[in-house]
């Protein structure tokens, strides 16, 4: 069998993982051919690939970012690619493709695999936001860097008596921000999923000092916004690659309770180090598995479908599934966690 | 509501978090009153107790180790506490205790729940083998610090050409060993679950060599035994603890593949490094939410019953279940592992 | 005898591990009395103080922050602290002062020890710029917290074909962004001691682009600025804490970046990460032997002197020497940096 | 200008960001050649080198090990090297050999140089025991490592009433023993430069108990011994690689103290983690700057000579005086420690 790999989207912990995984489960075990096309789907179009044999993959399992690269494709070539995917697949002489990617690449994915292209996708995400696998990878580590630092944070704002908002990943879900929240014992968590009442920050800051905690931390999801009329608020400059420049939800935060509490409250944005090197333990477990059962299912045929984690098991669920929605915190974790400040 | 806490067993990262989450929940959340026995069960039965309230928790999250401590109890004391558990729970005006423990613990939550004390229990362990919740805290910290040390390892094993074996926890189940190994991206795993072969160890060394990857880390569960023939190996002298001192099969092993291999091979055994300090983030979250589920149960009467992670969801199980079968590392696990060397 | 000691200044790692080293060599090793002024020279003035023996100081070793807290005093205060210090010292009945701080501290232990007051100082700061000490504990943290955000950073950058700038602590010393950018590979570092030339990161990352290393890391210093006309930059809002917000020398050069390389560049700022959370081994030992040489120092009357680094040793020197001169890098250190990119 | 560099002796962290320094300053900066010679000196005497230009260095700075190999060489092969060294240095058209090793590496240097080879040496060691250099690279990690192992103890320990020996690296010096030790908060440290009385530790431990602290960690120097008299100890079975198997002093020690105090007291053996994976920034740092001062001494011609740390600076000594005396722990270095448990 020949296989094509190749890894879309933003970066994430553990896409090195599951390269390697699928190289050495298909070359090892199936005596398989595999080769990775460059910068992901761009490289499928564009012809640049190069084969991937077992000292391709050789240390890069712990390694963060990905050996093949990543690159925003449009829309247009996507379509384009999809009319032509049978006579791309021959041209490549690939027997099943395997993208590793989030929504937007599972999305294209199953474009693909309607249009007759043998595919198994791998879910990839920082933000745990695919609705079909318990967690994907990458997670884990944003989650560890969020703690990390909401750990060393903690200690300054409880010595210096302050107030400390820091700005976690997590557009549309809040996921990090819930579990590092939960992990490093902040006092305030706030999500997508739930506008937060300025005013309710407000009380809680000036409780605890009341009974002698003269600080408080407060973990806040990027994607989060205050309850209507709870705070003026409106996104700053947004630049020509969709990020917010200068002023994001942490900074305005942090300046309104400063203003309404009349005392010092520091933003910190944790940014881009959540989504970077080396992947957790667990991240790198998932990964392989993950890599592993993408090659099982193609060797069975099993394909438009995409891995995905149920309780401890590793299973195969249509990539229609996948993509149709997004898992947003529910209601319960969020009450759980807010009940253990 | 009086609720009652212990901790028993071995030392798990987690625990804290445990104890911090019941307090948080029950204090702020249902206005209940803590107690927190000491030492496990033998505070239970000596009446040493102190309240917790929230200033009591205060800064223990990120903590190893129990505030509260931890012994073993003869089975003799237990059966005896049983005997008069109503008495017991009377005496200290206690509505519901929460033992948070591995498997003796939840044993002895057992028996004191079937003689009408009312309990929950929250299972505990780094070995993973408790068959009932689909993970426990304390095993993410484990394999975290195991699988770093194999990362150490690696750059020197291949820079000097050498054989490392790393003896890891686990005695009847090889999680710590399978996942650790996973992630360090161990070229042999060996697990109490399956016996290994010496001369395939052997073999795979001389593969690699043979191909140029001059070096090769093996994981070995503390547990794992050589198949039978394939390694002179008995139990080294058990202290009165019922530690192998000296020379346990870590040590064995690389001494015999040296011979074997003519090749210079060292043991590294992590030992209890594996069960301290600060837990991962996944960790604390697991813990907080048992600890936040158990208090609901409580105030629910859902006694006899023990917190546990089915998915994504924290549920509850009948304690009879949870204790009567180890949860050991099924084949199919170990052949995915196996393959992605 | 019986001492004082107060921590006064922005958090550092390794403040809790001086309050413990004196408390430890003091108690145990001399039989003298300590106690710990709350809030720094505020508690002094303000009769704040609780002892501080083994029991309160055990555990503290590797916590972040500080057991007495710290705040910041008007220098007002301070010289009328300084007119009454020796009644001030009769009052609490001590015999040495130990003050733990930064410049703006050692200037005020200055003051109190030339009005009278039997002082001894130990240096602090993450910035590593005062002069009389090769090293200052924190420092070390600092860089290891930045370094392994850089390291992050890069594996992201390198897979996604990205500019990353990274902005680190440093107002007037470029030490943290120096030793950082070395250790984490940084590819540009900026540093407030040598303005830098827009035009010249330019050139750079267009040359690793062209020669196929198609990423950047740009490691800036807080207080680093451009060159005189080398791009448009002037401090944004500053509120009311002296802390510029919203849009700082990071921002803006990413933001230029972009625009003159017509390429995506991400900024990251670290913030306050960088002064909290556990201390590094190093740090811990350093902070060990300057409260050590303290108290020491005490105990021979060396008074108006100040622990400082020099090779190996810990010696003790003036105060007056201690903060007349800020300790920037210099430009053999510089070079050495640059050209190892 | 043509320069060879080489690795030889044990693994250090460190390494691999020596190699990158010299490339990139010799390549970058001053236009040379540079090749690499595999496993240290054996790669020289038979020949195998490559050339190392920017791209093989790519990478390399947070990687443990060498890229090079390291291996060691009889003194007969290294003699008769040192007879040719004048053709060897012809054969491969070589300016400059940079050396980077320990104390055996620097005396085959000093050979080399002695007999006309134009050597400037890099010293490498985690034990930190080269008298002419204030600090080695490798070391910082050694003791990182060491240090978090001892605060995962601690937690363990006084949750469960327990002693722990923790073993660390340092057959001759105790420095890794000293550093971690102090920083991990041992209460009891054993360097090879002061034999130790186990009824001291007795006592230290049961006066601990004593007073409510029921927990003790003990930071013993793999080359630590009794005192003459104090406990039974002789070498265990010593392998072919010089290395105790089995039962060495930490191994040896917890069973002495186990049966003196009839307490559980466990040991812990750190073994090879202590001396592989990715460096500190500390050490990076520093191996970077070797690396650089390295190139710039064979540009200035000074030969013979090896570079060190003196305080803040990085300057050239003579081979003969770096390797005539190992630098031990000095006895005020000891008190210190000792005072502050």
């Amino acid at each position: 069998m020949r296989i094509g790999v190749l890894t879309a989207g933003g970066d994430c912990p553990g896409l090195n993982a599951v390269i390697r995984s699928v190289v050495h489960r298909a070359v090892a075990g199936h005596d398989d051919e595999v080769i990775g096309f460059e910068d992901g789907f761009k490289g499928l179009l564009d012809g640049r690939f190069r084969p991937l044999d077992l000292d391709a993959v050789s240390g890069i399992l712990a390694r963060g970012g990905t050996i093949l690269g990543s690159a925003r494709l449009e829309r247009a070539r996507l379509r384009e690619a999809a009319e032509n995917c049978e006579e791309l697949a021959r041209s490549y002489g690939i027997d099943a493709l395997i993208p590793i990617g989030g929504e937007g690449t599972l999305t294209a994915a199953r474009m693909l695999a309607d249009a007759g292209m043998p595919v198994v996708g791998v879910p990839k995400t920082i933000d745990n936001d695919i609705s079909a696998t318990d967690r994907t990878f990458g997670f884990d580590t944003a989650v560890g860097v969020a703690t990390e630092a909401i750990d060393r944070l903690k200690t300054t704002a409880e010595s210096h008596q302050r107030v400390m908002v820091v700005e976690v990943m997590g557009r549309h879900a809040g996921w990090i921000a819930l579990e590092s929240g939960m992990a490093g014992g902040a006092h305030g968590i706030c999500l997508p999923e739930r506008p937060f009442d300025v005013a309710d920050l407000v009380k809680m800051v000036e409780e605890r000092f009341a009974r002698g905690k003269k600080f408080a931390v407060i973990c806040v999801a990027e994607g989060a916004h205050p309850a209507a009329g709870s705070m003026d608020y409106q996104k700053g400059e947004i630049d020509q690659y969709g990020h917010e420049r200068f002023a994001g939800i942490g900074n305005r935060l942090a300046a309104e309770l400063e203003n309404r509490l009349g005392k010092e409250a520091r933003p910190v944005i944790l940014g881009h180090v959540q989504r970077g090197g080396t992947p957790t333990a667990y991240d790198r477990v998932l990964a392989t598995r993950f890599g592993w059962h993408a090659v099982e299912a193609a060797h069975r045929g099993d394909f438009g479908m995409m891995t995905a984690l149920r309780g401890t098991e590793v299973t195969l669920v249509p990539l229609a599934e996948a993509v149709t929605e997004l898992k947003r915190v529910p209601a319960d974790r969020m009450d759980e966690a807010e009940s253990v400040f």
